[in-house]
């Protein structure tokens, strides 16, 4: 299944999407992608009345916008440093163990949304990432058992403002967070659409040049791993958010650096959950 | 006013503590503390009901349990280093801006509830801290309108497993994030309580010994300070907590270091802000 959120921002409606890309609106289903519809099995739930309600769900409109793909949930967890040619690029050494940072979720936005290069920016730069949607609480978990706990993955571009990132006193937080710097979508793939989640493509194209293309084959921590490590330090609740690192091409990695100014636009894709196109804006 | 929340872990219900220590059930006000509580002049509200309705609200029994006194709010953004003997003892330099780092709110706990020692944990350490919490939408706002986007304060102990913290891979979240680790309360006392909050005095106490004993008049960065520089990086929320640092006394400045085992008893307390309690225990 796919799910996405469209309509107006602040008053997104559940829907999914169809294999021939057609979108249905699943208002009349009475839950919208929370905590608790991630939580207690909604997934099944909703795929159980689309078997009988299908038919009569409302087509949505192909110009209509698109929403993030779920409600905000109650943290965004972002693994650094995930492929060791990034980790070259960014000037680090490729991690012993994950490093873990959060993302603030007020930075989340819909996939086509636009990107505002926050106030004083110089280095706003992209970032293609495979992210994980939690489906069931997890504290303590196994590798062994970590995709137990998986709902399914997303689209996201981990925007990340170097200087606020790195050079503003310590703590990659205060560059991660910045109102929509984190686009997801356009859907949500439930786990049974992704065959392998550590194997898939995934690119991004700046002004339609590719500066990102990678596989997530080339993890230094896959997506079970990465589950069961961060479930050692916090308990993930269902519809939080992994993501999963960057591969190399970021603009910090240029020579000079390369970072976004209005009116450039950032498209990504991963194999399996589709693409999302975002256009930088000054903040007014 | 003090705002309160008390009864089982996760059905608890909205009140109010009065001047003489009584606390009153309010769930007959309809809302709980929630983001749309406070973004929606909730505090104006439940203080008019109160004026007409208080008489015949519940008395709350003083054994019940108190939970956190807000629902879970968006994030905890915590200031690190932000007093400059507790730089010292932490072996860092005093920052020359704040330092900013997360706390998942999976942590959040009500102030008396035990303190569950995580799995492989040797160094649990304590932080007393004042917590704002904030009251309406703060984007790139200034120190001089800073404390009009603030509700109110809240005691916070800002547990942190040093291990986890520094040793492990860079990012503070990973030592600060585990659950038990953030115990709010007992209550929240809104703005017009608290004459000066960067001139409260606040401790702590380790089974029965003062370690922490300061003044928040000793911040580098005061609370106007902090509001207004966070809402540079990322928009803050209503209900959104900010821990503003803890003072000189934790664990990993003892000569040798000292941490919490099974059976450690912790209290502290803020002028103003009452106090809070809790006991270690072995995770099990």
């Amino acid at each position: 299944m796919k799910l996405i959120r469209f309509g107006a921002v602040g008053s997104e409606k559940p829907g999914v999407q169809l294999e021939d890309g057609k979108r249905l609106d699943v208002s009349a289903f009475g839950q919208d992608y929370t905590e608790d519809f991630f939580g207690g099995d909604g997934l099944e739930r909703l795929k159980n009345w689309l078997a009988d309600n299908a038919g009569t769900c409302p087509v949505v409109d192909s110009g209509v916008r698109l929403g993030a793909p779920l409600v905000r949930p109650s943290k965004i967890v972002c693994v650094g440093l995930n492929y060791a040619k990034h980790a070259a690029e960014s000037g680090m050494a490729v991690p012993k163990e994950p490093v873990l940072f959060f993302k603030a979720t007020s930075a989340i936005v819909g996939p086509n949304d636009d990107l505002i290069i926050p106030k004083g920016s110089e280095k706003t730069d992209w970032e293609v990432e495979l992210a994980i949607v939690i489906g069931k609480k997890a504290s303590y978990v196994s590798e062994e058992n970590a995709l137990d706990h998986v709902a399914g993955y997303v689209l996201h571009n981990d925007y990340s403002e170097r200087a606020f990132q790195i050079e503003r006193e310590g703590q990659w937080v205060k560059g991660k967070s910045c109102d929509t710097f984190a686009p997801l979508g356009p859907f949500i793939a439930t786990k049974e659409e992704i065959k392998d989640p550590n194997n898939l493509h995934l690119w991004l194209k700046l002004n339609g040049e590719t500066v990102q293309d990678s596989s997530t084959s080339d993890f230094i921590f896959n997506v079970q791993e990465v589950v069961s490590y961060i479930s050692q330090f916090m308990t993930l609740l269902p519809g939080d958010i992994i993501s999963t690192g960057t591969p190399f091409g970021v603009g910090l990695g240029f020579n000079p650096p390369k970072y976004l100014k209005a009116g450039d636009v950032v498209e990504l894709g991963i194999e399996g959950l589709g693409s999302s196109k975002q256009t930088a804006k000054a903040y007014q």
